[in-house]
């Protein structure tokens, strides 16, 4: 997942508000043909809608999905052995459902992790002929530091203001630390996206801030809230006019560890980063359609990305994504019912560290763009979802307001608008397509985000299948709402 | 700390009983000269009391010893010159506090980590050309396997009886994994010690069973609660008369992934483990008396370990128990106090990985056990102490009362009669020394404890302060007793 300012803000906002909000739902009486919009959603199309939602917190099947894309196949970085292998998976899984699969290709970024260690070798009160270990990853992008790795004095700044203050005179030749913390507080209240936002731009940024004052090398605070000792990686995006120089991400407790020593006195670290990036490589956006009885070549695109990062298992970020889109499908064709329009499964491909997927499809499906009902993304791991993030005009609430209603049963009741609702179908929503996505509970979510702990294990079965119902409804609902809503 | 089963299950099941006796010693009133024991302490030393606990919830001077040994020394592995370097800093920082200071030499084992890499290179699914990154350590006084790794068929066992079970011809050429769950309902529950116990047993004793069935190596689960990709080292103990196999932890993400794998088909792990066994080497024990000013040959013993290991900075484990002794000293000198009996501060070498600074201490000093009035230690990290355990004859109990009343003020009221106080003094207490220790906070230490994540920022200074509090206030009453207790 990416960082996506004011639409987080929005989200977060709403998570805020949901008890308000739940109180306000259990006025509206459940009934099986409510009488405020009654012209929406056939009387069929309503009960399908529920059998959908029994049917995905029932099933096992995004489950099964995801625990094989993140254990036999593994992580999923962008032009891996491993991506192309879950390529093949999804399209194989795709057709075994009966869906009309294209794999459409694309050119994506080929970066590889290398070495990644680090030593304090100079500090006050070290026993003589030690050092004391730091605990790091390279950013998605980092040059490489030379093979031997390189030696400077460590400089801590907390921002960007704290680095421009020291300016080049104090940072030329040095390591930059940006000693960021991600509000734990902020997170803890459901505000994680906004402390995510606040911190990450350290990651992007950091490393062209410090390149301009000449500094040899940037490390961030790792950009997350736990405390385990544990890295957490992510895109760095250089400046084109910037120097490029290596970048990383120390631990929280290496942070502090470094912050604390450098008041006493010099800190000099040695620092090596060994990751390459290799010629730009062909991949492929997994596109599997199961085709619409009456608007066929109209399309509600449903959603994850199916790279991932290389440090975990990519089960949260975002193997939960791809697994409940897939879900969607599985389940309209395990009930033997047929969409009016066409539901369109998307496994993107680069969302980490180029977003070539979700551009390249913009890009080569742009005379069909008018098609494109709306499209849905989940990005935001597997949490107890809410409800529902729209990105329409404000006036369409009241179409989704049936959907709300079935899926209130599984606490996901909540329409919230929201501005930028996935990064991979940020492309399309841009050229106006409206947008969904799941509201995730993503108190945690920040903790394993991007790091090695990004496992199965980080999913709640019955949490992923109230996902998956969230999805599956609100696809099938758009695919079959009996007129367009405003867009 | 290593595990101390029945001790832990007694202080535990004291742990659960918290609410019961707060509430009971609500109703003891906090008279300054309570009456049932008016003979035990001086009014003069209850006075004196008072003022310690109030001068130790307001120092930081623990918090700074601790974040001295974490930080400006670091991990300080037996053997290590960051171990050598942490006896020549307590010895210099007790001299400065006015004690005489004793560096008392010991052999200690040198064992020292090395490369420590695993790769699943077969398993069912797999993308061709790829492995599977698993995250591990090397156990205490591990044999190294060949410095190129050795290949071998894993086979996941959950315990002893599983392993019998499939008996040499299913183990024999194989690497074990034991994936036994450390229980962490019972850790939240403040039963942490049993949790630990149970589980433990495969870490000391696995790789002996393994090698006993002809196994090529020993992997265990990781010990401990959380789950953030981090591997828990500590003491493997191989019998005598077994093969001795490299022995290791997994995550318990790892254990998790090969568990389900396994029952998918064959997997296969490279497994590279490259720790070496040097020879025996002197270290010491830093012993700084305070001198008692009527009995200065009758001591108690104020006392945590100055080893750590190697994967974090030994700030829970047990620098905060160095601390708080070091502090109990400081705050006598400070407030110009002076003990009746001598206050012997120790900071124990060797306690995670042989013991020899507890056993060399009681041997070198079996002529004068009898004149060993008490000894205390802290090693279950800074949280919160609720009281004191204390291993004496039950009918003591009345003349530690009126030390339970003044360490009521800060949460700390609890007597619990324990069986095993602490490691390095149990060489002590088994000759029948009293043994005391605080009773700690223990539902998270087991998330960091023997990790890389044991490091400062998990130590609340409020909560460290609390524990000196409890440290100096009975090590100084001890002291001051106006008569023996019932030994």
């Amino acid at each position: 997942m990416k960082p996506i300012t004011k639409a987080r803000m929005a989200i977060q906002f709403c998570l805020g508000m949901v008890l308000v909000s739940i109180a306000a739902a259990q006025e509206i009486s459940p009934s099986p043909t409510p009488t405020p919009t009654p012209a929406l959603y056939s009387p069929q199309t309503l009960s399908e809608l529920k059998q959908l939602q029994q049917a995905a917190l029932k099933s096992d099947y995004a489950y099964r999905q995801v625990a094989h894309l993140s254990n036999n196949i593994g992580p999923r970085l962008t032009g891996s052995a491993q991506a192309q292998k879950a390529v093949d998976y999804v399209a194989a899984e795709l057709k075994a459902l009966g869906l009309e699969v294209q794999l459409e290709k694309l050119m994506v970024p080929h970066w590889v992790r290398g070495e990644e260690t680090a030593a304090l070798v100079e500090f006050p009160g070290m026993a003589e002929n030690t050092t004391q270990k730091i605990v790091l990853c390279a950013l998605g992008s980092s040059v490489a530091t030379p093979a031997e790795g390189l030696t400077a004095e460590v400089v801590v700044v907390r921002d960007f203001d704290e680095l421009e203050a020291l300016g080049k005179d104090k940072v030329a030749g040095k390591i930059v630390l940006f000693n960021y913390h991600f509000d734990k507080q902020m997170a803890a209240q459901s505000r994680a996206g906004d402390a995510y936002s606040q911190a990450v731009k350290y990651r992007s940024d950091g490393a062209t801030a410090a390149g301009r004052l000449g500094a040899v090398a940037s490390l961030i605070r790792s950009v997350g809230g736990a405390e385990f000792r544990l890295p957490h990686t992510g895109q760095n995006d250089y400046k084109p006019d910037a120097p490029k120089i290596p970048a990383g991400a120390v631990t929280a407790e290496d942070a502090d560890l470094i912050a604390a020593l450098v008041l006493q006195g010099t800190v000099r670290m040695h620092l090596v980063l060994t990751p390459q990036t290799l010629p730009d490589a062909p991949s492929f956006n997994v596109i599997g359609d199961l085709k619409g009885a009456e608007h066929p070549e109209q399309v509600i695109i449903v959603s994850g990305h199916l790279d991932s990062w290389d440090l975990g298992t990519g089960a949260i970020d975002d193997g939960a994504g791809v697994a409940v889109s897939m879900e969607a499908a599985n389940l309209i064709q395990k009930l033997h019912l047929r969409p009016k329009r066409t539901i369109r499964v998307i496994a993107w491909m680069n969302e980490e560290n180029g977003l070539a997927g979700g551009k390249t499809y913009a890009n080569d499906h742009e005379k069909e763009i008018a098609n494109h009902f709306a499209a849905m993304e989940t990005d935001g791991g597997a949490g107890h979802p809410l409800g529902i993030n729209y990105a329409t005009k404000p006036e369409a609430k009241t179409f989704f307001e049936p959907i709300a209603r079935i899926l209130q049963s599984s606490g996901a009741s909540i329409l919230n608008l929201a501005e930028h609702p996935g990064a991979d179908i940020s492309p399309l929503t841009k050229l106006g397509v409206p947008g969904f996505s799941p509201i995730q509970d993503n108190r945690y979510y920040f903790n394993y985000h991007h790091t090695a702990a990004d496992t199965l294990d980080k999913i709640v079965p019955q949490e992923l299948a109230e996902n998956a119902a969230v999805v599956t409804v609100t696809a099938y609902a758009l695919a079959n709402l009996e007129k367009p809503f405003p867009r």
